[in-house]
């Protein structure tokens, strides 16, 4: 199953999306997602991202695969939904999407074992963790404001239900900006699994639902300026799109 | 005008603590502070701390003062009140009280300039950035998890009015651990000022309502382990004060 929210007619809603592709509201009734505006698929809590998750994305950024996990947290500024606008800082020079795989708890945990992790897990959705590179300076500098402005956590479009896919280690994730392939990966290659991940947070921080654990990025970021289209793909759960526009 | 949550009789309240220190609910009635639990005074939305922002403690850990400010934000399983218990995680060997003064964001606000800064402002209360250096390791890597303990973000034990802080830049800050004076600083060392910090951060985030910004710790850091009561006074503020347990 699917689940969207989307703001239509004056109102939040929360519904579905049917195999056929069909959006519902809570009471059945079929929406034309012409008429909408796609809102994150859920309320997120706290949002854990990850840096450096995949080997062949710490090379091109020319850094070490790092030992544990590094972790930052994506602040709820930044959070919009499918279709969107991005916006693109006044002035700076490196502005970057992420396609990433977002995991999101549906139970409340403390110290899982891997073992169950997936248990808590309710479903996933994409997430394009947009960064401006301007900022980051040290990688492992807290990328509070590299990470953090305004609309920069396009979600969605909608939360899949994990029992709707198959094995969330094979997914192909790409990204096109105005149609040209710019990055491809597998989230089998993340150097850190979903179930390590929910092993190692949980470890020190209660997991709640709508907590939300970004994945990260595979291999190829390039840079985007007002204008482009950014289009995330991840294999089995859908397409999220966002258009850059420029700060006002 | 002091404002406080508390447990009490079964339920969360929301009350004011009068000049003669006499707590009373919302309805007026007046409270035993020895039948209730504090809660954090409100319930945060993003939580923007800062490291090394006091040169004396960067100092003491032998750093270099940032050019900039270095921010993170503290995770929401972190809030406890005064008098709630701080668990000591098994295993950790540097565990750390941090002084702060915790500046409350009263409206919604971006590209806030330094002069109207403190028109945002709705408050200060006294948090207590809890942290194990165990897990620091590089400073500039995000601590999510070396600040991320459940129970690691005491706050309170209310929030006083900004009307009531003739000069939060100020305002002596002291910790005692078990009575015993180890920590002591005073605000007017901030390296960055509240007003600073305020226009850096909504350059690039909306500052809403309820967000904080604790505004860093100044030199005297020291262990502590399960058994040890931690008293945070802040001037005109009040006492914080949160005994260390052990893991159970």
């Amino acid at each position: 199953m699917k689940h969207a929210r989307f703001f239509w007619q004056g109102g939040i809603h929360e519904g579905t999306v049917d195999a056929g592709g069909r959006l519902r509201d809570e009471a059945g009734r079929e929406v034309s997602t012409t008429d909408i505006a796609w809102l994150p698929p859920l309320v997120p809590h706290t949002v854990y991202g990850l840096a450096l998750n995949y080997s062949d994305h710490a090379k091109e950024l020319q850094l070490e695969v790092p030992k544990d996990p590094v972790l930052f947290i994506k602040a709820p500024n930044t959070f919009i939904g499918h279709g969107a606008p991005v916006v693109y800082p006044s002035g700076v020079a490196y502005m970057h999407y992420e396609v990433e795989l977002a995991v999101v708890i549906g139970k409340t945990g403390r110290n899982i074992k891997r073992e169950h992790a997936m248990e808590y897990v309710s479903g996933f959705t994409i997430a394009n963790d947009v960064t401006v590179r301007d900022f980051v300076g040290n990688l492992y500098r807290p990328p509070i404001k590299a990470k953090g402005f305004d609309t920069f956590g396009p979600m969605g479009p909608w939360l899949i239900d994990k029992e709707d896919i198959d094995d969330p280690h094979q997914l192909t994730l790409r990204t096109y900006v105005n149609d040209e392939l710019r990055q491809e990966g597998n989230s089998r290659d993340l150097i850190f699994t979903i179930d390590y991940l929910i092993e190692y947070i949980s470890s020190f921080t209660t997991l709640y639902p709508n907590d939300m654990i970004w994945t990260g990025t595979p291999k190829g970021v390039s840079h985007v300026y007002p204008g482009d289209v950014m289009r995330l793909e991840i294999e089995g759960i859908g397409v999220l799109e966002n258009r850059v526009v420029a700060e006002q």
